[in-house]
């Protein structure tokens, strides 16, 4: 084992250029609560490619180098650079989520209970072939669960087991989710269908309905379909709906969900409220696949919210014991509910690749690559 | 005194058409814990014509009849129907709130306290000749307080009490207020003076800047002016305000709000985050002057809601000792912080009458109509 090694570094600079390269860091020593990991595996997914490229043109970029020395160049449109203010010129470290082997361990015994063990991992900084980390942001396989099985245990399995658990905490029955046929919905279906969860997916043409159903989802409403309002409407009366994740963000989506709900609540309805229902309809955006406008016609009623929503705050929110319960169903269904499929590996010096570059930043439904820091 | 009583009604047809009648009903006697009120004042409040006219089309409005026998009938667009399902075909009592003699009591302790006093009354049904109505849903007024002073007691002083409550509740420090010059605005900016609470008023005109400024009010920004989001983020900067409440509720001013307070809060950040600000950032709108849609920009990170907001849940959220408190503040305070005026008093006829109709209809700012239902 050498004493120096490689980790991806994404630079904008105040020029107006994003460079990629690998850079050589020394291997630090952990301290009594820290672990070092050998990186095996970590996906690049949606939410690393807004750190990675940033809002760079990648139709500009070019190459320099080959392997450990290559390095991206490509041009940042002059008007986002005032939103990048606080990350100019600063190297940043890319990759919320991994798992790899710890070879040196602290002197904690929290430390030391993970040594040779293979762990997923917690925090930024995973597209680098050793990562330090504190012993509390990893969780250790069951045997016979591989680095590639557990690198994408967080973002994705934590945010679908947010949902429902946000459902649960805020008193609702059943929920509704968009962008449905995502990886993510997929998931969230699997979980759904496990626990005895009703859930609405919303999804954007007959392919991705038929994709849905072929995993075995109940209720799908395809928002293309000119029966769209009356086809959610009649699922919201099916499952009593009241809460809603929505991946879309900008246009009348998140509106035309909270007035179906409030026409099936009205259906169902035994006296008359001049506010319209008094139960509460809710919808959180978890992401901005439409960037325009959330327009919302508020013919439903008062009793209504909509808002963001993340994961971090929402694991804050719910304390460490929580946390820990969900982590570990995670773990132990990664085979099942929480499996993910990859459509290729790559090293890191590939990861710099632009045919690469341009497979996986065309963000497709279906396509996801696996970093391997440390592949040959 | 006869053994019938006039009561205003509000009807709204299957087939599309609202009625307003004045109904004879006969005088109920009261139970133990009811008792039975001369209703001598009742305001007419912009939450009473969601009731009353509903979302009927008072172009189309028609009388036939006169005095005790006026009915005024007006279309209801189609549109609207399946919202009102719960209402259809049946006539609903109207009035929220209003203040009276107490001519009868029941036996109990509570009942009998009340005999012969001028009392304030919340619970609906108040555009009516007499009232019964629970002990517990009054509140004796002061000596020397007549039930002109008493009428509006609940609606808009528990209102604006509701807001510097929730936002005390909900852990923010200052809060905003749109339509800031109305009744109910003054009103908050009296409470807001009164209990050293830092309040942004935003109104739509220099005049109403000029009227709020003239009754002591500090932070007040004009929507109107060129300047807007700019002085609206220096009064947020000022006051640190993270909550607001919106009588305007469509267009941009929510997320215009939302987006001053990020500016604010980015100005005074030590640290940056990708997804915005921590710091929850929320609106309430409680009203709709603009009935069309709201347009959320969503450019202020994640940490952020716009929801309905309304008295009667804020009430059984907080409790009957809560509430308790707040009445007993209001009373205390009739003739100073919560201190109504009113444009003109009618009779329950005069209700019915077009012209009265289309002034009261307009929601114009300073404009309020009381309602003496024993008015000769």
């Amino acid at each position: 084992m050498s004493d120096t090694a490689l980790e991806l570094r994404s630079l904008i600079k105040k020029s107006g250029e994003l460079e990629l390269s690998l850079a050589k860091v020394a291997l630090p020593e952990p301290g009594s609560d820290h672990v070092l990991v050998k990186v095996e595996a970590t996906p690049i997914n949606p939410s690393d490619l807004g750190l990675l490229l940033g809002p760079a043109d990648m139709a500009t970029a070019k190459t320099t180098g080959s392997g450990a020395a290559t390095v991206v160049t490509a041009k940042v449109p002059a008007g986002a650079l005032p939103f990048l203010a606080a990350r100019l010129d600063q190297p940043m470290p890319v990759g919320n989520e991994g798992a790899g082997t710890v070879i040196k361990a602290g002197d904690s015994d929290a430390a030391k209970a993970l040594k040779g063990k293979t762990v997923s991992m917690i925090g930024g900084a995973m597209y680098a072939q050793y990562r330090l980390v504190k012993a509390s942001d990893c969780q250790a396989l069951p045997a016979g669960t591989t680095a590639a099985e557990g690198a994408s245990w967080f973002v994705n399995p934590l945010t679908a087991l947010g949902m429902t658990e946000t459902m649960k905490r805020e008193g609702h029955k059943a929920l509704i989710h968009t962008a449905a046929a995502s990886n993510l919905g997929q998931m969230l279906n699997k979980i759904c269908l496990k626990d005895a969860i009703a859930l609405v997916n919303i999804v954007r043409s007959a392919e991705q309905a038929k994709l849905l159903k072929g995993i075995g989802a109940k209720h799908v409403v395809d928002s293309s379909a000119a029966s769209f309002l009356d086809d959610l409407t009649q699922a919201l009366v099916d499952t009593g709906a009241t809460i809603a994740f929505d991946a879309i963000g900008g246009g009348k989506l998140a509106s035309q969900i909270l007035t179906a709900m409030e026409l099936a609540l009205n259906k169902t309805a035994k006296t008359y409220s001049r506010y319209g229902s008094s139960v509460h309809k809710q919808i959180y955006i978890y992401g901005g696949l439409n960037t325009g406008p959330t327009e919302l016609g508020r013919n439903y009623g008062m009793a209504w919210g909509v808002g963001g929503w993340l994961l971090t705050p929402f694991l804050q929110k719910i304390g460490r014991p929580d946390q820990t319960r969900l982590r570990e169903r995670v773990v132990a269904e990664l085979k099942t509910t929480f499996a993910s499929h990859y459509t290729k590996t790559i090293s890191l010096a590939e990861a710099l690749d632009l045919k690469n570059i341009a497979l996986y930043n065309k963000r497709a439904t279906g396509e996801k690559f696996l970093i391997n820091p440390n592949k040959g």
